[in-house]
């Protein structure tokens, strides 16, 4: 090993944003993107242009609570000292969660084992201007148990690209889902100041007004956590059925899933390694 | 009484606004206010300017959930649909609560018996990003017990000058303070993505992460509460003692107390009226 590849270091960063004043986590033509505004506090901090490779390539106006990304970097920056370092370059919507050094053939991408998404749907006829770029408000009443049960239909290793947008995106559309769970929370506490403002309404209640849709895989296709939220949906509104979701899944058509559901709802909860 | 003056209708609206996008309440030569977007939507609505009288000036940044305006108007328009009429020519982050018809002399500023404010103050060295434009992040431990007992020098009626920016805004700066409760908040729910978001943090919580610190008042000067709040976080951090904040109000002397908080963790919560 030389000693410019020895001196090489792989920083794997976590990462949280709200992803409403992004266009996404890429780099695009047009728009501030979240990959850019980290990028360009890797480069004020090293002095060295760094390209961050990703675990999962958010769109526009969807969050991340721990999303994964890693650059080499000759820097030798300690650690703790890149989290507080780059954070000093960030806006207030992306924050370093944290920095760890790991072996040159980490890849926040190929070496992923598994991924958490939430989507997560404001279930009232109340409209709540604070939760606006945070859950997707749906105002008829949803079944979650029937959303959960139809949900089961996609536990397993299958051929998704019924939830794919722009099929095919990737070599293969067969993924394996190995939770999903759908459920309404009703013990669950809410931003409190939602809470105050729901509870001053005669007729509101927050909480029990969330619908959660916990997914996880060893892969997503594009836009395919919308797609299962927007079909569950219907689901849960009564137009389908567990057997309609099944069926879905069989005859592998875009058109026959549901319509891929807002990005505001949209968590990147986090991502395993090997 | 004129057939005018009988055809004319005194509308008092309840609203809540994410203030992170407005210059404030109040219309302003730049930017966009709370106030011109409401009467644009009545303009719209009703085919007729209308001129909004509001309980409470709220500054950029400041949120509401439960600011009333009224306004003058010769449509025939019922209630329920003034609200879902007005919705509709609103962006997101202003609702319309409630429409009422009230008597002729009603009045939003003057008619007002007494507010409550709350503020909100997220007490933890961890940031988070969604909570940027809803809180205080302030990250020194702080005394809420402490601030408490502060806080209640502050009951009854004294002249606050001492915490009123720009005096004299009013004709007097005396006011009467029914309430002032500052407590953290162990038990109380948070927006849950934020809750996930600190729970997997190895050295994260977010339950009793924040403080609040409620005020009732027949009335507030300029940035009174955010004065008393900045007042009250010294106490919090150990510098002064409530012996120093009853000074203060003794002293009458806007320099002695604290700084003025920042916007972002201030909510009118609501305005009762005689």
């Amino acid at each position: 090993m030389s000693q410019t590849e020895s001196d090489t270091r792989n920083i794997r960063l976590t990462i949280a944003y709200d992803g409403t004043n992004y266009v996404g986590w890429q780099v695009q033509p047009n728009g501030r993107s979240v990959q850019s505004v980290v990028e360009t506090a890797i480069r004020k901090l090293t002095g060295t242009e760094a390209r961050l490779l990703v675990a999962g390539r958010t769109d526009s106006g969807v969050h991340a609570l721990g999303q994964v990304a890693n650059f080499a970097t000759t820097c030798t920056i300690p650690c703790d000292n890149i989290v507080s370092g780059l954070q000093n370059f960030l806006p207030a919507d992306v924050v370093i969660r944290d920095a760890v050094e790991v072996p040159a053939d980490f890849h926040s991408t190929y070496s992923a084992k598994r991924k958490r998404y939430r989507y997560a749907i404001h279930n009232t006829h109340i409209t709540n201007p604070f939760l606006r770029n945070y859950a997707y408000h749906y105002r008829q009443p949803l079944d979650a148990a029937a959303m959960h049960a139809a949900g089961q239909e996609l536990l397993g290793t299958h051929d998704f690209r019924c939830f794919e947008s722009h099929f095919p995106n990737k070599a293969t559309s067969v993924r394996t889902v190995m939770e999903l769970t759908v459920a309404r929370q009703t013990q669950t506490p809410i931003w409190t100041e939602m809470l105050e403002y729901s509870s001053m309404m005669e007729d509101g209640n927050a909480v029990g007004d969330f619908i959660w849709i916990d997914i996880v895989a060893d892969g997503f296709l594009y836009n395919m956590v919308r797609a299962i939220a927007g079909t569950l949906v219907n689901v849960g509104r009564g137009v389908w059925t567990a057997d309609t979701v099944a069926q879905i899944v069989a005859n592998q058509d875009r058109s026959q899933a549901g319509d891929t559901a807002p990005p505001q709802g949209l968590y990147l909860v986090r991502v395993d390694y090997k």
